[in-house]
């Protein structure tokens, strides 16, 4: 079997025991009961996830996947193609905003490579697992073949099983790549058959023609490529990335080796929404970790039956908002170990 | 003239000009314009407030209030009066939910004996300002007399003067008080005129019957005392609490200061929403920390246009809610200090 085959054959459900106790636990401490409200989802939710009463997620990752994307040429962007490298260098450089972000929730921001279209030779800090110098325009053909799919799929699969060994507690991931909610949207619009033009918003701040422009090239794409709703991995290949690619791979990895993973906004949602068509029980692993302003953010989430955790009208990418929700998930953990108890505290019960 | 009138005289508005500076500085970061939501309006928000383009939140502050309300024996509470002392010690041992929440976002916690209707002697940590052993009981009567209410709003002004020339630079607001979303139902009704069924709720979790007894009580408090909203003084002193009147004059003195105040869910809100009546500008220095289960609640925002921060189900108080809030407005003043420039990272700009 392949590693990808593998990883799906190992991805169980979250125990609904280890909930209920850790619920119990959280029953017992000082506070109305519930009154924490979704603290307490998070902690009950990664104490089952990690299987342990007592999560620790001092240890916090979050692997940022950039890759660039060959319908950037039908002219759906507000940025040129030369700033995904030149971003790379500056999340290397610990300036931009998911770096600022993840140092205050003190997690660690790891780059990778999955197909960004300039040649980066070595750099400290990089991790390359490039698939190829971009995406092919998904408006005229497949944006990769399915061997390309793969691998990007089992390459972020092993940084999620690499993190495990290491001891990473929690997971976090983010996304760079000029044009990739064009893909984004392309692959919600595959997976649900809802309208292009109400799933396709402004990305990163485009005019009026460029929207005209995205909308056109995702439903030519579509038109062209017929990816099949019930094959995700045609969909990824058809219209999907390689940053989405590899998000993917790391929620699925992530799912099979039992790590909590938080999920950001609109693009690293495309990517968790290819992996939990691969296996219903990745919902169970995920935070989504915002509501992002792009409008088919809305449709995937439902069609995950993930609630986002923040609402802060962001719409940057990169992890910002995984880095943000990371501090409120580990809120619930210290809830979970360090609150006292009624009878540690001697306090007197809520009547019944 | 008294501490309370010169406070009142000495809070100006926040200075547009300041805002604009700190959104410029913002605009020149390495990411899309505004893509960072409302995480820039905090830091924009803060920078301003604090008059420095350079804001640093690290020395941050909760004052807990705690108080006791005569109000209890009409049955209008899950927990019995003896747990408001009984949480001062557990906020005092650092087990009680809003000593995780604020370790976790390096906050300090720091209890102040509001009205407690408890003889504390000299407790290590327990900052006392006791105005009487618990209000009278509102739906018979005043809840304390004009001076008390003075005198309760001065105390929690001098912590916040206190505060300033200490060096903090973000305040929040919590509270503990068996029986007292009584009170900040109350307060919201006198204000607003709505029914008092549309804004009363269950507080920590009470029952059909004992819902009921607390409508009646807030009805029969407010057709007793009659209490007059175009004087707040009056509303605080007629149906308020010694914890909330503290959390009032907190709100009114990190205004007139300068430091911006996180305000906690429901029974904080009730005392910000007396400052803010007190005095318009107050809302500009205020941070809505998130949106309470209590009804009532939404209705305290809307009257202040406070939009709030966290919608996480939660009804604790404690300062809870404004613990975790502030990690996110402290993440908005390190993007507006921390973040690469397009210029500093060599990235190439928006297309306009």
């Amino acid at each position: 079997m392949t590693l990808l085959e593998t990883t799906l054959a190992s991805i169980k459900p979250v125990d609904p025991g280890l909930l209920a106790t850790a619920q119990a636990k959280l029953d017992k401490k000082t506070k109305p009961l519930g009154s924490l409200g979704r603290i307490e989802e998070f902690g009950r939710r990664v104490a089952a996830i990690s299987g342990t009463m007592e999560p620790d997620l001092s240890k916090k990752v979050i692997y940022t996947f950039a890759g660039d994307h060959g319908v950037v040429e039908e002219g759906i962007s507000a940025f040129p193609k030369e700033v995904t490298p030149q971003m790379v260098f500056n999340f290397l450089n610990g300036g931009a905003g998911v770096n600022v972000l993840a140092r205050h929730a003190g997690a660690e921001v790891r780059v990778v490579d999955m197909g960004v279209d300039f040649d980066f030779g070595a750099v400290p800090g990089l991790i390359g697992r490039k698939i190829a110098r971009g995406t092919k325009n998904l408006a005229t053909g497949p944006a990769m073949t399915r061997s390309e799919a793969v691998a990007a799929l089992e390459a972020g699969i092993t940084l999620a099983l690499d993190a495990k060994s290491e001891g990473v507690a929690i997971l976090g991931t983010g996304d760079m790549g000029i044009g990739n909610t064009t893909p984004s949207s392309a692959i919600i619009a595959a997976f649900s058959g809802t309208p292009v033009r109400e799933l396709t918003h402004r990305g990163t701040g485009i005019n009026d023609e460029a929207l005209e422009r995205k909308i056109r090239a995702i439903e030519q794409g579509l038109a062209v490529n017929r990816p099949d709703p019930a094959d995700p991995l045609d969909v990824l290949t058809k219209v999907g990335g390689f940053e989405i690619a590899g998000i993917a791979g790391l929620v699925l990895g992530a799912s099979a080796a039992g790590i909590p993973v938080v999920v950001d906004g609109f693009i690293s949602t495309a990517g968790a929404l290819i992996a939990s068509e691969l296996h219903p029980s990745v919902k169970e692993y995920i935070f989504a970790a915002h509501r992002s302003v792009e409008i088919g953010h809305t449709f995937m989430l439902e069609r995950m039956d993930a609630e986002p955790i923040l609402d802060l009208q962001l719409r940057l990418g990169e992890g910002t908002g995984a880095a943000l929700a990371m501090t409120l998930i580990e809120a619930g953990a210290k809830v979970l170990c360090e609150m006292a108890s009624f009878e540690e505290a001697g306090v007197s019960e809520q009547n019944t």
